[in-house]
């Protein structure tokens, strides 16, 4: 069972994650980490910051001569912005700002955080709210992704709406389509739609203005069995929904073809089971029944709301210092941060299933850990009728 | 903080829920549970079952002379059905059932919890996996929702889609309209609506198919600042998002118009502050903001899919003892629990948000949990520029 | 991993407990939980309530023909008095008691239950505080018990201390001195030291005096490596002292010879690694070292403070209604619940090493538990140096 | 509610805390951790290494301008070691150590962890079931005291026994005791016991041997309600036994009185309440009744054993990789670690506390902490019967 914890500001020293439950003997270097990093700062209609942003990295714990110790491992991720900018502004040494931030943005959580806790300067808010936070996120994903690996697991995600332009999917992308997906400039693997999606993302940016979309996030070999419909926050697709949900901006999440099978009848809903293989001829449900891995490819698709913050504010707010209606304060921003949030969608979902994977095979070491994997999979997950297994 | 731990069989004994961490002096009557359970059997379209269903209803623990005591409420619902048909298919005694079930039926666990638990009999999944399970989170909010009501809170839930008829929304639904809803044979409140969502599960049941469909749930009163963006697991929407996709068939979720928005432009897709009261003029984030309760109402769409068990067999499974092609065994079924799935979705709606004021304002009597809420209400919680609050 | 909840007053209905997460296919029978049930009702000094108390238990979910399920196990304890006596006073619907308790009795959570949950009766409270509750945790702890039996995990407890009578032991008590330890009146193995003990029980009950004592719990066949040194609430001792330390009265507790070897020095304190097995001469650590099994025998103590309700009371206190120094009021009540507290410190034992064990080796279902457990202990858990066994 | 994960290993770059939970606007400042910190490393009998670290604080997330901000707080505490001496044998890189340790040390985690684990090098065991974990305990307990000071709760310790010279305690220390207590070389307040422990460390040191002991922690001032009796895992003195027991070498824990009690009769054992005040003559029950705070101070006590690395190993093992008997492998030692395990109590013992009262007092900003708390202490907390208090 994994635990993590992430803290941090957006323009403070630096990032951490602190990861507990990953089982001894798992290589990990802190490239793979650093290439995934890299990964998040990817999209045509990124800001000057992901320019500026360098994640330098540092594995300060729980891994000791390229493989970790089963005990918790901490990443650092310092902000080389800090030195040259902010070490005044985000001191944890006593102080005062001479810049507060009153005009609470709509769309963020300037202004309800600003009454949660009490503050008068939002960005005592903004700082951690940013999505600069999900760095973090895709640090421990990494791991996630490593551990996931040794048991034949590969995650990975593309765009299929950006703005108003939309993929049409005519089959679900694997592993060997992750480099094309990455060299696009959108993260999209329809040439067609990248092109009509750059077009938009360029359209926005000249009016400061900002687009959504959304991404398909897929994990191909998946073991079945992993959640469970015993209790409700044991179920697969409920912790995927949170876990994509809780990614900044995104708003709705399906598992599947879920919007679109809702209108369906169910004679025409389903994945049929087809022997001798038990395989799926469809996969509608995403990889997932009952709130269960079915052996299928799991598959959701997660929407984000364009950028609240614009280049050209014209949303309307208050400044909270006069009670005077005005215009929100500018944040250095991105025309779309969809092509970035499907990395920080693949991290999610690799830690949702990560943990599940921990919590029905055990294991301290990788060695008990696969082995364990390895005796179900030959075992309980394989054809029963072949096997004459006995319980009622 | 509240813990609560659901068991029980569809056809079993009964249903049981343990819930702990409700504040003590909270008025609680079983009728007022009672009644939410009876909801949660309406709506046209119900099969057989839900006629013989009585939700028989004991309070067990947790409850004095009409108020709760602070301890753990335990909710006993028994099953009226159980020593009519089922006390020795079902029972915990040592036995062998006549009637293995082998051949899982494509869209529920069936299949995956087979392989997952090491079954030869599908019944020992999918009494566990039936919705009938949701029975004990609809008594659970029920006490949640009681909670709730105690500092302004109130929650609903309407129909939005049935099959593929939609309703156009003009306005949100308020707690007036519950009554009309819920008299509503679809629990629909556009009547022109309804008369084609009536019509298209007639259609359905002639052919013995199933319908999918939509809900839209709804908090009013909700105070500001529930939820954090401080860490991942804290957003508030990505906690609702879990609770709703956690419902049995539901596989898509939106907060506020998540889908809609993703398709449209910054400028147009989020929320003014208009002063001074603070408001919004549109409520398109649904209530939520960088994962925080805005203070305006908490709205969610959550999608699900048709029900997989047809009347009509007609989907293609593997039969396990045999390995030969077949059609799945026939359960008892409804054409549609759309209707009925609003009711869980308000329970577990009020359960997240019960758990998350509980967190914020603490209180171990409702006295102490109302004073600290209408303490900050009063504070934090207003305009902060006629205040000064001095905090940097 | 475990998670379980109980609920339920002294004087109510009943009780309930909830246990999630056992795998599916473990044996279990009602008379298994019976037979520990009335195990808990051992003990000379016991008063009229334990003769009268019968607990009539139903498994009302989560086990199907003497199997378990995989789903939560639900069991209620019905109480006999409460049709007899007591149906008016806990009754949940709405009423008012004539007889409230506002005297609060020294030793227990009368006065601080009263003010933290703002009660004027102390009835409220000492209902929960009341020591019936740890029936629930015997019911969970005879399942918890069952699964250990399947990798050879037995547990026991016995007596070693009654009031000022103290054992001294020469070896530890195995499961075969079980029957031996419940067949004395004091569940003490030692017979001299048995008969001073019913003495002391005798002299103190004429004078309506209570007594504390002490018990050791022991757990055979642990295998090594349950716990963890990796964060600070994964250690196994830190696990068991919360454990034993949560039953009612019990205030302090040892892992091994904590408390004797605090006073040696160091040469003298540890149990020397004998080769080629691996075993230990001595067990002074409990079993455990730096948090983690080590293979040998896990044994605790726990010390019980005498029952605060004595049949003669003569504590002071305040009558709250009036502000007066009086004597508290009288509960039926126990001269000592030594005896009967260490059947409730098994039963924790077990929880907490079922729970370690499912989290090292997972397993859904008890074939996949036990085969994960016997590839570890045949692996892992052998002489590394013959294995030359090759992670650096 | 808190949440905190540790990491890092003993002579790896550092250590690290995430502390999830603390509230808005506290006052925090590096120099109060500092100063834990250094409190940390006290005591005659502390070997070379407590000379060398120095414990290089930096306060990564959560804090802004002197105040914490109510996100997770990020402390860093590098290794002043780390670049001189363990860059390779620790390095988070790939790489082989030419320093395998293979005969485990009797007392310490090594074999235990070397099998759960599977390593073959014990270093990869004891670099992180090393003491020098305590010190990011220490760190977020320094938080944990800093949020518990704003509502009057104040704790401290001394050591009450080393080797076997013992403490007669005529009165419960205060904090104005502590500088005395911290610029004693043992941190014993009785002066003459103080000598002689002095000489049993340095005897102790002249044989290469090691002393256990124990100390006394002590929290005044905390609000009666804390913990609860609801439910066995809320239970405030159990919570306290896991957390004083998690720390390394403690074997054994006691909350107020808890062994003496045991052998006394219930007439003698138990804490009257006076009028009109409420308060108690006695504090026998260390605080704590039924499971919950009574207003009194809390008092525990933890003993701890010798620590079992010596300057002069004489315990045998077993070289796991010839097979053959040996002596264990020395690493830099101290003589006793009493005196320093104290301040690690405090911290265990405040990160409990302030837990609990978050949990009861919720509050997103110190300023609502502090507001509920004082209203509490005002109306529930207060004597009932002049308020009249009305419910049943």
């Amino acid at each position: 069972m994994l635990r993590w914890l992430t803290g941090g500001e957006s323009h403070g020293r630096g990032l951490a994650v602190i990861l507990e439950g990953v089982p001894a003997g798992l290589e990990l270097r802190a490239e793979a980490v650093q290439r995934e990093l890299a990964r998040r700062r990817l999209g045509y209609g990124r800001g000057p910051r992901m320019r500026f942003e360098e994640d330098r990295l540092s594995i300060l714990g729980g891994v000791r001569h390229g493989r970790t110790l089963g005990s918790p491992i901490v990443i650092e991720i310092a902000n080389s912005e800090w030195e040259r900018k902010w070490t005044e502004e985000m001191s944890p040494e006593p102080g005062v700002t001479a810049r507060r931030l009153t005009a609470p943005r709509p769309g963020h959580a300037d202004l309800a955080g600003m009454q949660k806790y009490g503050f008068d300067d939002a960005r005592n808010v903004l700082e951690r709210a940013s999505a600069r936070e999900t760095a973090a996120r895709v640090a421990a994903g990494a791991v996630a992704k490593a551990l996931l690996g040794e048991i034949g697991v590969a995650i990975l995600s593309h765009v299929v709406q950006l703005g108003s332009v939309k993929v049409t999917l005519d089959r679900l992308p694997t592993l060997e389509d992750l480099d094309r997906i990455d060299s696009s400039q959108v993260r999209c693997l329809d040439g067609e739609a990248e092109e009509l999606m750059v077009a938009a993302v360029r359209a926005a940016a000249k009016e400061g203005d900002s687009l959504g979309g959304a991404v398909q996030v897929i994990a191909h070999g998946v073991p079945v069995g992993l959640g469970s419909y015993v209790h409700w926050d044991r179920r697969l697709d409920g912790r995927i929904a949170q876990a994509l949900v809780s990614i900044p901006a995104v708003k709705a999440v399906s598992v599947g073809e879920g919007v679109e099978i809702a209108g369906l009848r169910g004679s025409l809903a389903h994945d049929a089971i087809v022997g001798p293989s038990l395989r799926r001829a469809t996969d509608r449900a995403g990889g997932v029944e009952g709130g269960v891995s079915n052996g299928e490819p799991v598959v959701a698709t997660a929407w984000m709301k364009p950028l609240a913050t614009l280049n050209r504010p014209v949303i309307e707010t208050v400044d909270l210092a006069t009670g005077q209606s005005t215009r929100s304060f500018r944040e250095r921003t991105d025309v779309t941060a969809v092509p970035a949030m499907g990395v920080v969608a693949e991290a999610m979902l690799a830690l949702v299933l990560a943990d599940e994977a921990l919590r029905k095979f055990g294991g301290d070491s990788l060695t008990e850990f696969v082995r364990n994997t390895t005796a179900y999979l030959g075992h309980e997950a394989r054809l029963p009728w072949r096997e004459g297994s006995a319980r009622s």
